[in-house]
């Protein structure tokens, strides 16, 4: 059996979901859809979760909700006319948004997280319906049902460990199974969101306590690319990740996934593939535990240009048992999260990413590390991108960080930091940020234009 | 004024003392000099220092003592006469060496260093006499009378902050200065010694005391060499190097000073030379704070084989907060002082010496990072070298990183890990140790013979 789960634009039209039907049609293992709240038609057509959030605005406010309500409203029904379902289900739709704004607001603090919820707990109705009027023996189940039981920390829910347990009890169920994605319930039954890619995390979730043989995720690309469209022109597209490529091509700028959402997927050693739902007939990028050898030590190329580094030097640095240690203690009292430490023998750098810094943290780092510790230098040097290559066979290919380190130099590109350590899964280039591109189009020829 | 120093080796035999006196007089601007005790005259020879532990150990063994005694005097006794030094300064050297057999052995924590101490202090006593025979307004001087107060630490002396004053003090004097290395006084008296390659530090010490122009420090050897002649037949001599690349040669392998000894000349701006007593006409290898730039990038490769790499990975480990500053937490707690951290996305590396590891402390390091940090991926990686390319023009030389990367894949040899860090002094590459000798060769013969 399989979970499928699509994306918001996936769902945003009559056009799309004729689509979605087809899908779930043509493979009668695709047991558990996991649904979206409708996303946009066009560029310029609103998000439901944004009305919402307009909507839970208004009412906080005091203010008249009406027009909030009516738009939503009218946003499903159209849905339902162009597809022609009945009646009963678009009643339903409209007295659960209408409700929202009878829910008590005083030390409520799932009042967001509940307003949000309704754009995928409705569309979840919505599709249910339409399967059902179109011969599939489909049912709506809301998470509290499907056994998607979560700690109360509201946009940040987690699963509670013994839920796995019921939410494999839907492969009981016969019907095919319509779940609404970003949200579960807490043991007390209020509503809570997951966090950013929330709908994904819900598929996964599934897909592990089903013990799915596959998790399908939809999306309007026809898969991973090897390096960025908006620098490369035509990038490979890549057939095959394994978790680790994937969690290391995330980590650097590729967006497709949010790489929480993989965890329960990961965990439970289920295998996901993303696909095109405009392009089903495409194979897609499957995400795999372990791949099989392919041609090329390198699978992909991520950058990220978010970075700053703390350069830090003390003559005989290397013979002071803790420094380094005392460093990052320093840093995490001023909630900064280290990602990189690369080390000379006296001096060390400390990478970060830029959204943990103000002019305020970084005087009191400074000030901090040189009443502790004395550095001769003592500095931080912005505009850094880190870019990866990332590929599991490179311990199979020597020579791989010699051919990047060519690239780069052909390219007159000079690396400030690199680091590649003992997994051999990727390496990490740090380059000053305006040669952030320069780099990813030298290494995106050495590796797959050579 | 030059502050000149003499290793064990140049101290050997008349013949040795008749090159210094002429290394001394040749240079008048030479007015201080250190010298160590009296090192072997051949392969099978006993250094003074050795034979000062013996009687050491005789001594606090309540053995006879006479033997040692008689062989050490006789040391001294033969240097005199075939310098034909008049026999006043050998009575008090023979009385010294006698005396040491008098001193508490109960409570007495310092017993140790004064015996040792007494190989440079009745050497230095010997010298002065010997210079002033020949023409030198020579004066010996006791490190209690130069000003070298040292904390009370047996063994790892180290200067009092308050001591430079005193010692800028021997500028006023106008005789050429004798001084014994290796240890210093206490506040309250006691003779107490610095730790390994002592004679250096105190040469340091008194170079950065007196403001020398330079400190002399006279081997057996016409300098640093590039790379280890055992591994490279007849490799470059370096002519010019700063502190900082003198440290990173040290840290992996070059052991030409013991980098300790640098930190007094070094923080007072005092240049550094290494000369040969035999060859004094060869220029040596100088070490100063910063050198024009040469032609290669790299002055030096040096290679250390006494590391093991602890591998951590553990899927999202990325976002867990403070996970790199627990893990060196636990390896300090256990003794642990970590060299070097390359890290992934979701995996990190920890590079630690071998000396710091038994079966035990694995077995502990293992258990209690289970317990504390869940991690996926838990293994000692042993058997591993580092190699360190180092030169401090590096940062103006793109491309350097990709020579050397290029230059191991050539050679068929695997980078188990890299580091190259902010300041460019050096880029850090891992091997297998039985892969150690193969890669220095080939960088070798990529920056020096290409």
């Amino acid at each position: 059996m399989k979970v499928i789960k699509f994306g918001g634009s996936s769902l945003a039209s009559a056009e799309q979901l004729t689509k979605v039907l087809n899908i779930v049609k043509n493979d009668p293992t695709r047991k558990f859809v996991v649904v979206s709240a409708p996303g946009k038609r066009n560029d310029t057509d609103t998000k439901v979760t944004d009305a919402l959030i307009a909507y839970y605005k208004s009412y906080k406010n005091g203010d008249d909700v009406t027009e909030n309500q009516s738009w939503i409203i009218a946003r499903y029904q159209s849905i339902c006319d162009e597809l022609g379902i009945p009646g009963a289900v678009m009643a339903n739709i409209s007295a659960d948004i209408k409700a929202l704004a009878s829910l008590p607001i005083q030390g409520n603090k799932f009042l967001y997280d509940t307003f949000l919820a309704a754009g995928e707990n409705n569309n979840a109705k919505l599709i249910a319906e339409y399967f059902i009027e179109n011969g599939i023996n489909a049912k709506y189940i809301h998470p509290l049902d499907a056994g998607i039981i979560v700690t109360p920390e509201p946009g940040n829910a987690r699963l509670l460990p013994s839920s796995n347990e019921k939410i494999n009890y839907l492969n009981e169920l016969e019907e095919t199974l319509v779940i609404p994605g970003f949200f579960g319930v807490t043991e007390k039954g209020d509503i809570c969101t997951f966090s950013r890619g929330g709908s994904d995390i819900t598929g996964s979730i599934v897909a592990a306590g089903v013990h799915a043989e596959l998790y399908e995720n939809f999306t309007d690309v026809d898969g991973i690319f090897a390096a960025h469209p908006g620098i490369i022109n035509n990038p490979a597209s890549i057939t095959e990740l394994t978790y680790k490529e994937m969690r290391e091509l995330a980590y650097a700028g590729f967006s497709v996934l949010h790489d929480e959402a993989l965890l329960p997927a990961y965990r439970a050693s289920v295998p996901l593939v993303i696909k095109n739902t405009n392009n089903p007939e495409h194979p897609g990028t499957r995400i795999v535990a372990k791949r099989s050898v392919t041609g090329s030590p390198v699978v992909g190329i991520a950058a990220d240009g978010d970075f700053t580094s703390l350069n830090i030097s003390k003559y005989l640095m290397n013979r002071e048992i803790g420094f380094g240690r005392k460093v990052l203690h320093i840093l995490e009292k001023l909630g900064i999260r280290f990602e990189h430490m690369p080390t000379g023998i006296d001096d060390m750098s400390v990478i970060m990413r830029n959204r943990y810094l103000t002019k305020q943290i970084e005087r009191s780092v400074i000030q901090n590390l040189t009443e502790s510790l004395q550095p001769d230098i003592l500095h931080f040097e912005k505009n850094l991108s880190i870019i990866m290559i990332v590929g599991e066979d490179m311990n199979e290919h020597i020579g791989v960080t010699a051919r990047a380190a060519n690239a780069l130099a052909k390219a007159g590109i000079n690396i400030e930091m690199l680091s590649q350590g003992s997994s051999e899964v990727s390496v990490m280039f740090i380059v000053k940020s305006n040669q952030e591109k320069a780099a990813i189009k030298a290494l995106y020829q050495a590796f797959f234009e050579a």
